[in-house]
């Protein structure tokens, strides 16, 4: 197999073309799970929101025409007619010149439209004086005011935060059904790679992809299944595949793809399914050796082995289908216009991408500087940096001094400049 | 008791004097559950990161002198002196002359200094033809350049994305010190309130705070332990609040405070532990009937039942709280200035919390407008809500037209102005 390198407008066209991503189940949690799961049906209220007129103080429910005139100095007379308690149905009702005492939350009983607070009475005996007249509806919190039975109260595809959970216990809901997360399996290849914790031999390094990678599927509301490390052996290669693909939505593995004439990968998930792989290396740098498979409608990404490369690729081509394999609507890229700090080229012939830092010069013009390393092999050059800005194919370079688009990496880089 | 209402200025110097909010523990988990949890000590790398030089493509290992020269049409000859593979310790050295087969990530045999990469080669037999000079250090990832032994890779504090955890794995950590999630208890209490899911008789509603609640602790990084609900009885009380400060750091409760005669919380609270009730009613709408006690140096927070007003006081004093005793840095809210679109009313000395929507008009200035209900009682308010603006005691009121700032409740309304 020979790679043949395509555009990453043309690689996101085919993966386009060969796999739609959607949404790949529902499933019932409990309300004390719900917190960022996304509402897989509109939710219609089944009650009014309070079920009941509620007082919203503590006072005497009346007729407001009864406390009409009341003044401080020249108070009205009603005659008690009893006690309502939260949570109870009311037995009284509140006669023409009678009052309930009634305390907030609970239901205004028979008769009564208004509540007057108990601030503005005396009670003497059976005998309440009211020294201000109350408006019809005063006090009172209407039923149906907050949601009416048959209203849509919360719409598909909306993420639950508190609020949100908040209104779903208001109208009895306890559970819900969300959509699944995406299962995520994950594998590193390579035989230089050893699990974290292990000891390190010689010409050894730690996994760093499948950790990194998990936890960027985790933080997209995606499952991942980390499988670890796989050796780049035909066999143990096939047979990882196969457990991967007959539990998950989706697989991502990285490493493997850039060893040079063993490229087993791309062998190895032909034979899997159709289509098998769609693009077999894209003009990219970072992360030119990335393969993209489809096996019997799952989406397969071998990224390259370098993390830095690895979250790119991940970034620009798994993010959009985990994203909405999740039920969740893409969210846009925060962006901002930034000075570039030195002249900029780009690999030839290859959409490029530099990470940089963002900081405010005295003038208060956002400066781009690009992240020292610039190796993809590097963690610390993602994790040192506050987004990334691109160089197209057709540019020749981007010059110091000039106005460049940065896409942020942190949602808390743009709190900070903005301020 | 008689409810002495202290202005939110002086309710938050008196927490501040009566408790000092500090990181609950420490404890170890994995790297797979280290996500968005916090770093509970500096991390300083045990090795070097590459441990070794890495090769950063496929092609010859060489001495770059030996390349000197070499060009398209002129090339230079070298001597096969065997090949490096990944994940070995290279067992043979490149002596002058001569040069060793290489692949992407394995480490630089002894002698060489550069790497030529392949299309820049031709082999035959023993012999390669190098037509590109390389300079010292081409295509080598050096030992240490990404992280050093000894560096400090992570900060105490910092918080775990996928970057932070590759970096951690880069270094071999298969887990890591983190602080402990707060555990925060969380009752309702109210002869009305009715769980979620059971049947709900006249008089009744279903509980919304223990629910809205503990999903806000859980977003703040606290782990919440949901009590249900508890009945307005002295004994009752009692035993649920000896429960939950036996095994939470923070006990939360809503409801039951604004009862008025029968304010049994404050009762039952001083009689567990000194100080006791520190705060008895605060000079806020909304949100009044709020107390805070400190029983034996763990906070106790009795909301008001209204879920507004609830989740507003929660916002006001517990947040900082539960997020400095997680051993996060305090965030510090965002806000946007804008124009209220109609006069706003404070209540009588008191502060004033109005819930607004934003949107921007014609000519882009940000509008204000007071979300319709105000209703405490309406978990819908705040759903619906965007932010709030607050009227200060001293205020008359806010002029329609006026510039207001405005504290955002989600940070995607940011995102959505600013575009």
């Amino acid at each position: 197999m020979f790679r043949k390198l395509v555009s990453v407008d043309d690689a996101k066209r085919i993966l386009r073309q060969n796999f739609t991503p959607r949404p790949v189940g529902k499933e019932f949690v409990l309300l004390s799970e719900a917190c960022n799961r996304v509402l897989a049906n509109d939710i219609v209220s089944p009650l009014d929101i309070p079920p009941f007129n509620r007082s919203t103080v503590d006072g005497y429910a009346v007729k407001a025409a009864d406390t009409f005139g009341a003044e401080e100095n020249r108070p009205l007379q009603l005659k008690l007619a009893g006690k309502v308690n939260v949570g109870e149905a009311p037995r009284i009702k509140v006669e023409k010149s009678t009052a309930a005492e009634i305390v907030t939350g609970a239901p205004i009983p028979k008769g009564a439209d208004a509540v007057v607070m108990m601030e503005h009475t005396v009670q003497k005996n059976q005998t309440i004086l009211v020294n201000q007249s109350v408006l019809v509806g005063e006090n009172v919190m209407k039923v149906g005011s907050d949601m009416c039975k048959g209203e849509i109260v919360l719409k598909k595809g909306g993420i639950f935060s508190p609020h949100e959970i908040g209104v779903l216990a208001a109208i009895g809901s306890a559970k819900v059904e969300v959509y699944r997360r995406p299962r995520v399996a994950i594998f590193s290849t390579g035989a230089e790679v050893v699990e974290p914790g292990r000891p390190l031999k010689e010409g050894k390094i730690f996994d760093i992809n499948a950790h990194a990678l998990s936890a960027a599927v985790a933080e997209l509301g995606g499952q991942p299944v980390n499988m670890g490390i796989v050796q780049d052996k035909t066999e143990q290669m096939k047979a990882a595949f196969k457990k991967a693909l007959s539990t998950a939505d989706v697989v991502i593995t990285s490493g493997g793809v850039s060893v040079g004439p063993t490229d087993i990968i791309p062998r190895v998930l032909d034979t899997l399914g159709k289509p098998g792989v769609i693009v077999y290396g894209i003009a990219i740098r970072p992360g030119k050796p990335t393969t993209i498979a489809i096996i019997n409608d799952k989406p397969v990404f071998s990224l390259p082995g370098h993390p830095t490369s690895a979250l790119l690729i991940f970034h620009l081509f798994v993010h959009s289908a985990l994203v909405r394999m999740g039920g969740r609507k893409e969210d846009i890229p925060l962006r901002v216009d930034a000075v570039i700090s030195e002249r900029l080229f780009p690999s030839r012939g290859r959409r490029t991408y530099v990470t940089v830092t963002l900081k405010k010069d005295k003038s208060g013009r956002i400066v781009a500087s690009p992240v020292p390393t610039g190796l993809s092999g590097a963690i610390t050059t993602l994790a040192k940096a506050d987004g990334f800005t691109v160089i197209h194919e057709h540019q020749q370079f981007i010059d110091k001094g000039q106005i460049v688009g940065v896409e942020l990496l942190k949602p808390s880089v743009y709190y900070s400049l903005m301020r």
